[in-house]
């Protein structure tokens, strides 16, 4: 979002076929909860114009792009990198730190803060990305959705003002209702 | 979760083949972020038991259940009905008082509060569920995920206390971990 350094996702290990919907899901959550951009790991160019109609559409900024050599965008991450997974700590015990480094409001020389990459697997993740994420976090160490934890991840990270993030060149608008649908042109 | 009103989840509309991971993926979300039970409308009889087998092995209580008749239930639900629609009223404008209608802060002579029932669908929604929904509530007016918008929509009703729920009568147990993963017998 604006005025605080980039947060992007990485989604690693997607299955054409099979992983599809949720591949779409990841980068569609990522954008509307306040993330800068997304990058899909694995043949999922189809996912990629997907989520970059949305934007199209409902506007941005937001960037989606796919990579077919995920270990090196990782070595070559310039900032912190958070991987969620049910094996690692509660979120709620990590989350003002990891808030902290992103904001370098624990450097009070530096302004620029640290870019932030959240990372979300498929069903199985080579144990390397355990080793070079600087937090492995889990939201709830239960089994249920990697959509989920990101959501509730990237909305505690934005601790909720995400929420009302403007999005600018859309085509279209959707007016909140108490009942029914209403969508304009922009 | 314990010590407060039922809530439970209804998944509308699940179409066998197109929807397995999607509905799986509520039900998941449902039982992790501190549901009672959830409920899967149409043929999600493989869905509901890939549900209880997490449970089954990780905890509870937790129910699943399947409908043929999600309109009867919507209209047999004695409490309230939160439909979770990107075309709804925001979240952040409403929480607050769904949240007071739910524990029943708003009627002081009950301490029993008020079950709440909230609705994700597929695809294509009844327009019926937008009426006899006592809140359409959107989590972003941006079009998403229904699993990330339930999972917000959780966290924010309970306040992120549902992400220290504790599951009793579980076989095995995750233990955070920094780094790797640790799975004991419970």
């Amino acid at each position: 979002m604006q005025d605080t350094p980039e947060v992007a996702v990485l989604r690693l290990g997607h299955r054409p076929g099979r992983d599809e919907r949720m591949t779409t899901h990841v980068g569609l959550t990522a954008r509307a909860l306040g993330a800068d951009r997304v990058v899909l790991a694995g043949a999922a160019t189809d996912r990629r114009e997907s989520v970059a109609a949305v934007t199209e559409r409902f506007g941005g900024p937001f960037d989606v792009t796919t990579t077919d050599d995920p270990e090196a965008f990782l070595a070559a991450w310039p900032g912190t990198v958070v991987h969620l997974t049910m094996y690692g700590l509660p979120l709620q015990d990590v989350e003002a730190e990891i808030r902290s480094r992103w904001l370098a409001e624990e450097a009070p020389d530096s302004d620029t803060g640290t870019p932030l990459l959240a990372v979300v697997g498929a069903e199985k993740v080579a144990f390397e990305v355990y080793r070079v994420a600087d937090w492995n976090v889990a939201v709830t160490n239960q089994p249920h959705s990697e959509v989920a934890s990101l959501a509730v991840f990237l909305d505690h990270l934005f601790e909720g003002r995400e929420l009302g993030r403007e999005f600018t060149d859309a085509e279209r608008v959707v007016v909140p209702q108490a009942e029914g649908k209403r969508v304009e042109d922009a």
